[in-house]
């Protein structure tokens, strides 16, 4: 081990020392690296196998940090991290205080900016570039960009924007033919086909002189032959989307070998204005089970090196929900199912399985998930869009503006809400609560169990209007006490009714405070637990449950402004409340990675959390704040 | 005017009746209505002037509302209300209770979706068309886009899904070279491109067969034309940018051709699968004055039909911006302007004449300008983006992933916060407090004069961190008593430090809170204005001003759930405040089209019904709640 290259890369700089032959070796130590490290950790493996070269090639190419890497996504910024003086720390990979499964600007000089939601990345480089040419500066934005990322809508504002400016801005498609589910849409097809085709490239880069020798035989023959002249000439000029977006296209070069890429860079570096590389890899490439499995191994947890079998399953939320969805459809034909890219992730493949015609996955595209959910609804269909917590802030104006003031149902299926452990800030499931709070009416169930999930949805089905949201955090249902009985009502009451100390508390939240109940009904400190089912709108009986308290604990896992916790404070102001209100959730902060029991600790919003609050505020004894 | 053909069209269908010479004078009939009533109510003209043949034909040939017309943006539907029933009450336009200046379904069943926001009708049709194909239901789903909402890459997304779909959807892209500002970007140059060679689109058709025709002479250049002809076939099978995506193209059009367009639109229905229809028109077509300044006449207020001259002018908070940041980028090499497609609305024609290398029109590509600022502040650049309220939702994500995570400096300029008037539900700027309230750590200042405004731009440059936000309302600002003075600090009180009654308010509501104090002092009641101006984070010394007050009304033009007012509220809970709390503000609603007199008053976010909600809510006499 002590041999390795890998170990002598402090920095950029001491990668440019090795030789061709020696950065091949480098390579098959990044991707054995790769594999052991995240068989631990879980992570993203597949996406980081594929760039192992091109990452090699673009740190012995550019000069890191004055040229600025921008890596779209940031999923795949291992090996970029590993070549960057973050080796040593590398078994720390996505653990908390450790390396970031993300690009993270705290971490490194290296890192431009904290990332992890698609499509962004040849906005923020072009950024650079103007910055850059306004000051003069010489120096290189590159932007690094799968295929999916051309399913999101944002790269194409960014293109049209990024065409016609004069910059130092290089595009890296790295077309890997998956994005997080199979690659779907024209724009894929579109890239398979002149992936397919190198030499008709290398033909067209030689038509032109050609064309200057076809014989003119005849009047109207040679005419007919200067129109077709025309006509390809002008063909060749726009051949690529990327040139009809006023790029200079380069490609397709084949991702895995360093020389050619590398020499493609320098090409790159010598164009005048914005370049598209358009570079051609194998996601999983060097682990056969990732390379037959990519999706699987897209981000994965913890595997068997040798099986590649996944070390843990077993139920959870988006299983669950995947399967009442497939159930319904069955019973009713109106039910459609759209996801983002993610139908593996939300649960979705027994749906597309069975009900292909009512299936969409339309890319890395929530805005237009959300719209076209709109259209379903105005041609008489039920659609449900599911999709992760943090990925549905993407589509808060289509929400707003396509839906909720349509007034049609379609339904949200929000998963991942809440803390998601360790993806870290850019993943967090905490806004949904407090954005789909601020859109007049909404409809927003947070339930605690699979089956008052299957509850909500049957109440959105066949009971509610409009836009309806249903939202479940990662991972599987926590027990909940015997004698705990679910009314299916929009609010349930737990404990002693008559209770001088009232906790709130929904989703997942609800078992923390069961627990916290238990503890604390051993001190003889009792309390009951206002379970809320529907978030908004509150019902107006919570209110008179919470008056009659002395003291009101609200715990959510949630950013503070604009959370349930908030409205329900302010509520009970207006209503005159006089008792002691206690309000706990995140508090104007970004929540790193780390186990998400590790994150509801820190923030207080485990039982023992509950505990310490509930105790801090009694007035007698236990008063520690 | 009694033999109007207009008068006699109740429905599409007495359209149909008419003969293609009727049709043109019918159509000369619409523009004269157009003028007419626009230049009384103020409206989208240059817009609609474009689309009257292009609205006729396709009433002509489909049959609305079975076959459903959806209109992107909304704004150029003038037309298609005058002939789906609406001719009677047109001279109502965008007043309260009246005609909206947008499709509304509330309104007839012609109109698909309430609509104010670009880009989006492509996924609402495709929506509707996959809908009708699970249905087996036979009818066309259209899409009337203009050129400039390709600017925008929700289009993009839409197209990327549609491409591949089998499904009876028509785009119609009315390439009118206008957006709302002047067209930008290298789609708008594409586009010239194709618009400006129909006879080459018409060659294009007959290329293929001549291809068989070339004579093959001696054995290399055999092969070489061999090549050739593959290239072409290559080319000429995705020789536009929409053959890619995978739709049917057809065009260019003349767009004010009515037999052209029918025949256009009749050989689209005929065509299998997703069609294309790239027309030609004329922004303001049929009035001069429009269509020689059709930015000017893309929203304009009344104007003098003879002259064109809109009747009111003045001072606004728009101009007041741009010209400050002109001033201010004459000092500060560093800042940047950026638009989306609003340089004119925002304020920005000064700076942009002046530094042009700094001033970046991006489209209507609200996502992409904020990542771009986010870049350009990695750059060192200090980026300001200005935009409406009502836009800037679009690009929640950006502002939370993109610029508020990355904690580098970019400012928001919000134009048009609060009521905006007769745009209605689309356009209100009520969300923007509660969507930035729920993010971390951002900054947001809400001025009431000119003079604030100029001060939180300073304090943001040269003090804050982070993500700040200066939001202002729509036209000038009001006058303020001569005995206030601002103190520049984060609120400012105005009033007896010891009265029992605390009123809360920011921006344009602090000067109604003046009046409405005035008003009251006449009776003997005698308040203090607490006036916040940053609303995030409020200081918290505003909570101590608030503590010992007996009552706290807040008045706010937001939307309440997450409005600053229910943080307060809740807030004041969390510290044990005993006293009455009143908020008021848009509870749950979307608010319609009316002067925004009119909408302040209905909220009670006027002067009159800040007394009336404090008097209804004293203890003595004047209780009526």
């Amino acid at each position: 081990m002590d041999d390795k290259y890998l170990r002598t890369i402090h920095a950029p700089a001491d990668l440019k020392k090795l030789n061709d032959e020696q950065l091949q070796v480098l390579a098959a130590e990044i991707r054995e690296e790769l594999i052991e490290t995240v068989s631990k950790t879980g992570g993203h493996l597949a996406s980081n196998l594929g760039v192992v070269e091109l990452t090699i090639a673009l740190h012995k190419v550019f000069r890191s940090p004055e040229d600025k890497i921008v890596w779209d996504v940031g999923h795949q910024a291992y090996v970029h991290k590993l070549l960057t003086g973050r080796y040593e720390r590398f078994d720390t990979l996505r653990t908390e205080n450790g390396i970031s499964g993300f690009t993270r600007p705290t971490e490194s000089e290296h890192d431009m900016f904290f990332s992890g939601h698609s499509s962004t990345s040849v906005s923020a480089a072009l950024g650079i570039a103007e910055g850059n040419k306004i000051k003069g500066n010489k120096n290189y934005a590159i932007a690094v960009v799968g295929d999916g990322a051309f399913t999101g809508g944002m790269i194409y504002e960014a293109l049209n924007n990024a065409g016609r400016s004069d910059t130092r801005l290089i595009v890296i498609l790295n077309n890997n033919e998956m994005s997080i589910s199979k690659n779907v849409g024209a724009m894929a097809k579109y890239l398979a086909v002149i992936r397919s085709r190198p030499a008709y490239f290398r033909l067209k880069e030689r038509t032109e002189s050609f064309l200057n020798k076809i014989p003119l035989i005849g009047k109207k023959c040679a005419k007919a032959i200067f129109n077709l002249k025309t006509i390809v000439k002008n063909l060749i000029y726009s051949s690529t989307m990327f040139e009809q977006f006023g790029f200079r296209y380069m490609g397709p070069i084949d991702g895995h070998n360093i020389g050619q890429l590398c020499d493609a860079l320098e090409g790159a570096k010598e164009v005048k204005g914005p370049v598209l590389l358009h570079i051609h890899t194998t996601k999983g490439k060097g682990y056969d089970f990732a390379e037959k499995s990519p999706s699987l191994y897209h981000g994965i947890s913890e595997f068997d090196i040798n099986t590649g079998e996944p070390i843990y399953s077993g139920d959870n939320f988006s299983k669950e929900f995947g399967t009442f969805l497939a159930d319904m459809a069955g019973k009713d034909r109106r039910i459609c199912a759209v996801t983002a890219a993610m139908s593996l992730g939300t649960g979705l493949a027994a749906f597309q399985a069975k009900y292909p015609d009512r299936f969409f996955d339309v890319g890395i595209a929530e805005e237009h998930a959300v719209t076209f959910c709109s259209g379903l609804a105005k041609a008489g269909m039920v659609p449900v869009f599911a999709v992760y917590s943090s990925f549905l802030q993407r589509a808060y104006d289509q929400i707003v503006h396509d839906c909720a003031l349509q007034g049609q149902k379609v339904l949200l299926a929000i998963d991942r809400a809440g803390f998601v452990g360790e993806d870290g800030e850019t993943h967090q499931g905490i806004l949904d609560v407090p954005f789909l709070n601020t859109i007049p009416q909404v409809t927003v169930y947070s339930p605690s169990t699979y089956s008052e999930l299957r509850g909500c949805f049957v109440q959105a089905f066949y009971h509610d209007a409009g836009l309806v949201a249903v939202r479940y955090p990662r991972g599987a249902e926590k027990p909940l006490p015997d004698d705990f009985h679910s009314t299916g009502e929009s609010f349930d009451v737990y404990g002693d009714a008559d209770a001088a100390i009232a906790v709130v508390a929904y989703g997942r939240e609800f078992a923390f405070a069961c627990d916290a109940k238990a503890q604390l009904a051993e001190e003889g400190i009792v309390l009951k637990i206002v379970k809320i089912n529907r978030i908004k709108p509150i019902d107006q009986q919570v209110y008179a449950q919470l008056l009659t308290s002395e003291r009101v604990f609200f715990f959510e896992e949630a950013e503070r402004g604009g959370s349930t916790g908030e409205l329900l404070g302010a509520e009970l102001c207006e209503r005159g409340y006089t008792g002691t209100f206690i309000h706990t959730a995140v508090d104007n902060e970004f929540v790193c990675h780390a186990s998400v029991a590790s994150q509801l600790h820190k923030y207080r919003l485990d039982a023992d959390g509950m505990v310490m609050t509930i105790k801090e505020h009694l007035p007698n004894g236990n008063e520690t704040a």
